[in-house]
């Protein structure tokens, strides 16, 4: 007799419509794969009267969590609710019923991941969140079992489709930051209220997660240090493009001498890199290892089908070590001590533009600035002065530490003949002499 | 007490040196990782007074294939010889003597793959090749688990890094393939005899197993039908370039209609496709999922340790399955019966360069010709003929299918004031209108 698999939906939103259409259309083959069927029992909903495009039978539907978390019936749950306190409340419990959980959920993973991993462990069941960084992309796996037998040293990762919609736009379109996100939310590319997006927190989250299984090590939101894309202006997108950059919102996860460098940051790419190459809605994440050198995993970071897809993979490990009785093996807990890199270990190059005074003598002073800061420059671009003898100048370094790049932000700051430095932003992927 | 395997070696060419290396530089993380400490047992080699850069204690080498597989203390045989009987006959052994076999042995695979996997199956060994196909790149697994749920629709690769190198150059540096190849055999991206990589069997025998793995079909080498770089002229990757194309050998397998397309031909990418991106040596698979959508998987596809990182990969899941007691659980056999697509069933774009006489109403003979093969016509570049009257004409097809484009191919060459057909090639990646 095959065996019969019922899955608890927590949520019916963008993901959960997904997952019930895919685990419905293909049923039969998840059914050939595995060796035993699987079907969704119950799903929580907040409102049971909302019109929904999918049509579902009523009595699946319910709002009391109990109907579904305590089911004995149901081995799996879903939870594709989204949210953090009402959600880690659910899959705990869920977790305590020895049911095994898979989640999207990216903002609860990055926050309480490594408690919620305890509790899966201790209750022998898998907790799995393969669609919470990058949709449809198998990177977590691609970490955790195709990299495993490598030391990562890098984690460089566009996994926030909002931003790099934008900054796709603004870039081939010469639109402003507001017109491109104004685009982006007609389109449905972004939330009506975006600021988890463009503020980079959405990608702070991802990475924290990323750089847990990179590293094995606990690293925690609060690590993550983040700028968003609000401030970017087009004149840096056009400076960017004459030196062959492109930018991108880059979530960057290092490791060196056993201490880790983590953040998400507005980025100049030099167009030969991969990452550069990646546009509109697209993510990607690439990863640098010891031995294996550069790989990159590509595809949709969001939309219904392709984070089902991962969803829906994840299930079908779980119903796999259900029927290998192995389930709670593979849940991997962080467990390196954590080391921060301070800023004078941390080594990039960057772009830099501010204004001067276009008087004499103000070129060989700033010349001094850099040699006593120990910067080397890469290139100089200077706009002659108009009427108002005031210079535009764009500069990018050789690779130098952060803190030696600080200093000269200070300096630069602090120069008389200084009017104002408009931005400045790391730069990547430019190939070493 | 911890458990102790052992490893047994069949060959220490360039892909056994990276994996001796690996498990003894990464020993202690992986003995961490896995709970169980690994190491290398015996090392089979054709000549023991081989001068070796490798230092291995001597008693470890031996050329006598029977002390490494009939071996109680070895659980698991790491195939890295090649070539294609021998290599078949011990991994044959290996598995009826119970020890997981990890091979990277691409030719084999192709050729003799569901075989060696029934075997393995019969007597609950793993059998893992994730290094055959895409070196360091974990695709396989990102068919095979991370894409397992959803419906594979197409899968196209840039699998030989030879080739991608020669193409790469004769594109960037307007040299000849003469020129480029013995530039690669130089730095050694080629062989001193490439014939397997330029005239693409080396992709037509990845593509097979990307193949069997994707649609869960036993492709068969002989169903690739198969086509090398060895005629491309300088002259085509210039017009291509003017029509924002760039050429890449591409391995393709398409499932329509329970129908399997399936080969291996240069093929001119569009500039905005993610694998025109691809260069030199690196490799990457684009996979179309019908729920994901596209997915690319980017790295380098051969060298000592990238091979390494997946051949050790594979060995690290052998032995979590041993620890758990489910080896033999996870080799798929391609179970589905096999249809292979005609002539008329399958559809592209595709390019066309020719010359002919520049007499009257030629090109009105010509507008019929593909009107009358309702092929309808995209692009046209028609270069003005010298002193000689005979004129070069460049064509891109819209979408059509084989049977069609092969129909015009005939009657263009029937053509009274055709001169010659130069060159013809398929077109991907050209977004739809």
């Amino acid at each position: 007799m095959q065996k019969q698999v019922f899955i608890g939906l927590l949520g019916l939103g963008v993901v959960g419509s997904g997952v019930v259409k895919m685990i419905e259309n293909h049923r039969e083959e998840l059914s050939q794969k595995l060796g035993c069927d699987v079907a969704v029992k119950r799903v929580l909903v907040r409102d049971m009267n909302k019109q929904r495009h999918l049509a579902m039978h009523s009595p699946m539907l319910t709002s009391n969590p109990d109907d579904v978390l305590n089911d004995p019936e149901i081995d799996i749950i879903v939870e594709v609710m989204g949210g953090i306190d009402e959600a880690r409340h659910y899959i705990r419990q869920a977790l305590q019923n020895k049911k095994h959980v898979v989640t999207a959920n990216k903002d609860l993973i990055a926050l309480h991941g490594q408690e919620l991993l305890e509790v899966a462990n201790n209750n022998r069941c898998d907790l799995f969140y393969e669609a919470s960084v990058g949709g449809g992309i198998p990177v977590l796996r691609g970490l955790t079992d195709g990299l495993i037998s490598d030391r990562i040293q890098e984690v460089m990762g566009i996994i926030n489709g909002t931003t790099n919609y934008i900054l796709t736009k603004m870039d081939e379109d010469s639109i402003s930051f507001d017109k491109a996100l104004a685009d982006a939310q007609q389109l449905g590319f972004a939330e009506a209220d975006p600021t988890a997006d463009i503020e980079g927190l959405d990608a702070a989250r991802k990475m924290a997660i990323l750089a847990r299984l990179a590293f094995s090590t606990n690293v925690e939101l609060s690590d993550v240090e983040t700028c968003g894309i609000t401030n970017i202006s087009l004149k840096d997108l056009e400076y960017g493009k004459q030196l062959g950059y492109v930018m991108k919102l880059i979530g960057l996860a290092k490791k060196e001498n056993e201490s880790i460098e983590i953040s998400v940051q507005p980025t100049f790419f030099a167009k030969e890199h991969p990452l550069a190459g990646v546009k509109n809605e697209y993510n990607a994440v690439y990863i640098k290892g010891e031995a294996v050198g550069e790989t990159m995993f590509y595809g949709p970071g969001a939309g219904s089908m392709p984070t089902a897809t991962a969803v829906v993979s994840d299930v079908m490990a779980a119903v796999k070590n259900m029927l290998l009785e192995i389930n709670g093996k593979s849940n991997l807990i962080a467990n390196l001590d954590k080391k921060i890199t301070p800023a004078d270990q941390r080594f990039g190059q960057y772009y830099v533009r501010f204004y001067v005074k276009d008087k004499a003598g103000v070129f060989a002073r700033l010349s001094q600035l850099f040699h006593d800061a120990e910067i080397s420059i890469e290139r100089i671009i200077q706009r002659p002065a108009g009427k108002d003898h005031i210079a535009e100048v764009i500069l990018v370094t050789h690779e130098t530490s952060l803190k030696n790049f600080q200093t000269i932000l200070q300096k630069l700051a602090e120069m008389d003949s200084l009017e104002s430095i408009q931005s400045h932003y790391r730069v990547e992927g430019v190939k070493k002499q």
